[in-house]
C-alpha cells in the first residue's frame, strides 16, 4: 500500500482533480473482463493521465520510488493483463482519447492510446478506408489496449492483427524518456523493429502514448455464407476446398453444436440445431466479384458435405447471422451463473483434434462448453459456463484450461492467439516458450524497465 | 586475422571441405552488390554450413573466441549488410537451400536460409498460394538475406513485407543456443514478438537456421495500366484518385522523365519521352473485377491529367513493360562506367517533394540520376550513373546521398525502406532515429550478443 505522502506526491505530480485514492474509486479500476479468481491487489492509486508530459512525470516518479505502473484502456481484457498483481499506480488513459491526424492521402491516422476502436473504423470509413482489426469488443476496447495485447478478430484471416497496423509508436519508457519507435512510412528497414516488440508486450515494455496507424482501402461489399456440416472435420475440409478454389476470405468463423443449440434456446434466429457444426464465411471486395466468390465457396463447401448453404447479400441480414454468431457468448452465460471464454490456437489442419479435445476434456470435467472461432487461423475460443463460487467447479476449470492448453501445443499450436498471457497464462507461457525463450525476454525487459516498474507479475516472472 | 590455428580448429569444427581460407578464395566473399567504395577487409575464413548443428558449433567457437560472424545469402544487399567491417568469419548458406515443409492446407512453408526466394515463390503457386514479397532480385536472393534485410519490393503496397509473411524463426543465437521464436501459427499473443525483432536485424541479433512463412491465396488475374503525366504532382494525385475509387492496386511504380528517356536509349519500348513521369499501376483479384478496377483506375488518372492511358492484359505484354521498369537500372549503368541506386521513403504526399528534391540535389553534383520507385509506399530508388574512380565525382556522390537523406528525414521519412542500413547509412542511422532510440537498440544487441560478434559494425557503431 503506497504511504498517504506518496499520493499526495502525485497529486502535486499531477493535479488534484486527476489523483482517485479512495477504496471505493479504487474498486473501479481492480478488475478486468474476466470472471476468473486471481490473486490481485487493488490499486493503490489511480491516474487520470491527459497528456504525454503527464505520463511521463507520472513514470519518472514512479522509477525514482519503484512504484508499479499498470496502464488501462477499457478493461476489456481477459487474462489481467491490466489488473495490479502486486498494487501500484494504474494509468488509466480514457482522457487521452483523442485522434490527432488523419491523412486520408497518405493512409494514416495519428491517434492518442485512449481512442476507443469503434471510432477510428468510423473515421477511416467515413474516407473510403478501412482499419481492418476487429477484437469483438470493438465498439467499447481502445487502441491502447488492443497495441498492449496485439489484438486480432475476425478478419485476422485475410488482414492480420494489429502489429500489421502500427507503423510507428511513441512511447514513455520506465524512466520517463519519450522515443519514437518506427517511421511512419508505409515500409521501414533503418534499425531494429521496437515497434513491433512494443505491440503484444502487454505494457511491460514502455507505455504508448501515442500511435500511427496505417489504413487500407475498404473494400466496396461483402457477403457472407452459412452453412452446416456432420463433423468439424469435414467443415475444414470445405475451407480448405475454398483456399483451393482461390478465395481467400475475410472471415471463417465457426459455431459448434452446444454453441448453435445454446443460441438459439436463448436467443432463437432459426440455426440448425441439428448439425455438428456452423461456418460463417464473409467474403468482400467488388460487388461484382461477390457472385463468383460465393459460388466457388458453396462449391467447395457443399463438394465436402455441407448442408443448409445459404448466401445473404443483405446487410441487415448479414447482422443478424452476426449477432446470432456473437450472442453465443450470452447465450452460454445464461447456462450457469458465469461464463469464462478462452484463446487458443492451432494450425488449421488441427482444428478437428482442437476442438473435440476441448469438448472431451470439458465433458471429463463436468463442464458445459460452447466453441466458437476463427477456422481459417486456427483460433478456437472454448467458452465454459460454470459457477466460479463453487469450488469444486472452479478446481476442474483450473484443470480444464490446463489440459486444454497442453492439446493446443502438443498440437503445434500455442496457448493465446489474440487475448494475451496475463496473469492468467503465465505458468503456460513458460512451457509454450520454453526456458531460454523467456529467459530472452527477461533480458529484454530489464534492457527496458531495469526497476521492473511496467506491468510486474504480467507474461512471466521477473 | 585469424591466426592459422584458427583455421585449422574451424576445419575440426567442420570438415575440410567446408572451409575456404585461400585469399583468391576470400575474395569471393568480400563484397555485396553495391559498387561503392567501402572501408571493408576480407574475410578471414568463409564457412559452407550445411545444417543446424554446423551453424551452432561455428557460433559456439567464434563466441569463445570473440570472432565476427559475418551471414551470407547471395550477396544481393546494396549496402553492405553482409561484408566484413573486421575480418570475421562468414557464414555461407548456399548449401542450407531446402525447402523442409510445404503445408498448402495450412498455407505455410518451412524453409532453410540459403532458398531462393524464386524457388519459394513458385512452389507456392504450384498449390495457387502466392508469397507476396518481390525485391527485384528474387529469382537470386535468399530468403535469409530477405529476414535480415526486411526486404519489400513492388508489391509491398497492398501486400507487406517480409516481417508480415514470418511466422517462427529458428535462430542460433551468439552462444550458440538454438530457440525458437515465434509459434508458427498464424496469430501468436504470447510474449514478445522476438521474430519481429530479428527481421530486419541484419544479422546482428542472432543466426537465422529456418523460417516458417504464412502464404495466401494467390489472386487469380492481374492487369496493368500504364501513364504519363507532366509531373510528380499531378501523377501522385492521379494516386490519391484511385485510393478514393477504392482501389487498392498491387503495385504502382513510377519512372521519371531520365528513366524514362534513358531505358528508350538503350532499350527502346516505345515509352513516351515527352513526360515527366510515367506511372505502371498493376491491380489483381478475381478476373471479372479487373474490368472495372481498371476503368476505375483510368478515370482516376485522366481526371488528373493523365495521358496515354493503355491498360495491358496479355501476360507477355504486361512482362515486357515490367522489363522495360526493370530495365532502368541497367540502362542508367551505360551512362557512365558505375551506377548506384539508393533507397529512401516519405509519405506519398511528399513524393513529389522528394523526386524533384533529389534531381536538384544530384543537378548541383553534377550527377546523372534516373528515379524509380513505388508511389504507392512513397518509396524513391535514386538511381545514379557516374564513375567511382574518380576521386572528385565520389565526392559530390557521396555529398549528394547525404543530402538525400536529410531530404527524407525532412519531410517525414527515413533513410531506407528495404535496402536497409548496413554499414553505408551508419552515420545517418543515428539522425533519424536519434541517440536515445540508437542506445535502446544498442542495448538490445548486448543482450543477444554480448561479445559483438554477430555482424559487428552494421546499422550502428558499438
Amino acid at each position: 500500500m503506497l504511504l498517504k505522502s506518496k499520493i499526495d506526491d502525485l497529486k502535486k505530480v499531477l493535479t488534484n482533480e486527476q489523483v482517485l485514492f479512495r477504496e471505493e474509486e479504487r474498486y473501479c479500476y481492480a478488475e478486468d473482463s474476466a470472471n476468473i479468481r486471481r490473486e490481485t491487489k487493488l490499486p493503490d492509486v489511480v491516474v487520470f493521465v491527459e497528456t504525454t508530459e503527464d505520463v511521463q512525470r507520472v513514470l519518472r516518479y514512479a522509477n525514482q520510488h519503484k512504484i508499479p505502473v499498470i496502464s488501462r484502456g477499457a478493461g476489456t481484457n481477459t487474462v489481467g493483463s491490466c489488473v495490479c498483481s502486486e498494487g501500484g499506480i494504474v494509468l488509466n488513459f480514457s482522457k487521452m482519447n483523442k485522434i490527432l491526424e488523419f491523412n486520408p492521402d497518405d493512409m494514416t491516422m495519428r491517434v492518442q492510446p485512449g481512442v476507443i476502436l469503434a471510432d477510428i473504423k468510423n473515421l477511416a470509413e467515413s474516407a473510403g478506408l478501412f482499419y481492418p482489426p476487429d477484437p469483438s469488443n470493438f465498439k467499447v476496447s481502445t487502441i491502447g489496449g488492443s497495441i498492449a495485447q496485439s489484438s486480432g478478430g475476425a478478419k485476422s484471416f485475410k488482414y492480420g492483427t494489429t502489429k500489421d497496423y502500427v507503423l510507428s509508436l511513441k512511447v514513455v519508457m520506465a524512466d520517463g524518456t519519450l522515443m519514437k519507435l518506427g517511421s511512419g512510412t508505409i515500409k521501414d528497414a533503418v534499425g531494429y523493429h521496437l515497434n513491433q516488440l512494443v505491440v503484444g508486450s502487454e505494457g511491460t515494455l514502455a507505455i504508448v502514448v501515442e500511435a500511427e496507424l496505417k489504413l487500407i482501402p475498404k473494400p466496396e461489399a461483402n457477403a457472407l455464407i452459412t452453412a452446416y456440416f456432420d463433423s468439424i472435420e469435414t467443415a475444414v475440409e470445405g475451407v480448405n476446398g475454398i483456399i483451393r478454389e482461390r478465395i481467400f476470405p475475410a472471415t471463417i468463423d465457426f459455431m459448434d453444436r452446444n454453441a448453435i443449440s445454446t443460441v438459439e434456446k436463448f436467443y432463437p434466429n432459426g440455426l440448425n440445431t441439428e448439425k455438428e457444426c456452423m461456418l460463417l464465411i464473409e467474403v468482400d471486395g467488388f460487388a461484382s466479384s461477390l457472385g463468383i466468390q460465393l459460388n466457388r465457396v458453396e462449391k467447395a463447401l457443399r463438394e465436402n458435405g455441407a448442408s443448409d448453404v445459404v448466401s445473404v447479400f443483405n446487410k441487415d441480414e448479414m447482422e443478424a447471422v452476426w449477432t446470432a454468431r456473437r450472442a453465443s457468448y450470452g447465450a452460454t452465460a445464461k447456462l450457469a451463473p458465469d461464463v469464462v471464454t478462452d484463446d487458443v490456437i492451432v494450425p488449421r489442419s488441427s482444428l478437428s483434434k482442437m476442438v473435440c479435445g476441448c469438448r472431451d476434456i470439458c465433458k471429463k470435467h463436468n463442464l458445459q462448453v460452447c466453441i466458437v472461432g476463427h477456422v481459417g487461423d486456427g483460433n478456437v475460443h472454448p467458452q465454459i459456463a460454470l459457477d466460479l463460487e463453487n469450488d469444486e467447479e472452479y478446481k476442474h476449470l483450473m484443470e480444464a484450461k490446463s489440459e486444454i492448453y497442453s492439446l493446443a501445443i502438443s498440437l503445434g499450436g500455442t496457448i493465446s492467439a489474440e487475448h494475451g498471457v496475463g496473469i492468467e497464462k503465465i505458468s503456460y507461457a513458460d512451457k509454450v516458450l520454453g526456458a531460454d525463450v523467456i529467459e530472452q525476454m527477461r533480458r529484454i525487459k530489464s534492457v527496458f524497465d531495469p526497476n521492473g516498474i511496467l506491468n510486474p507479475g504480467k507474461i512471466f516472472k521477473l
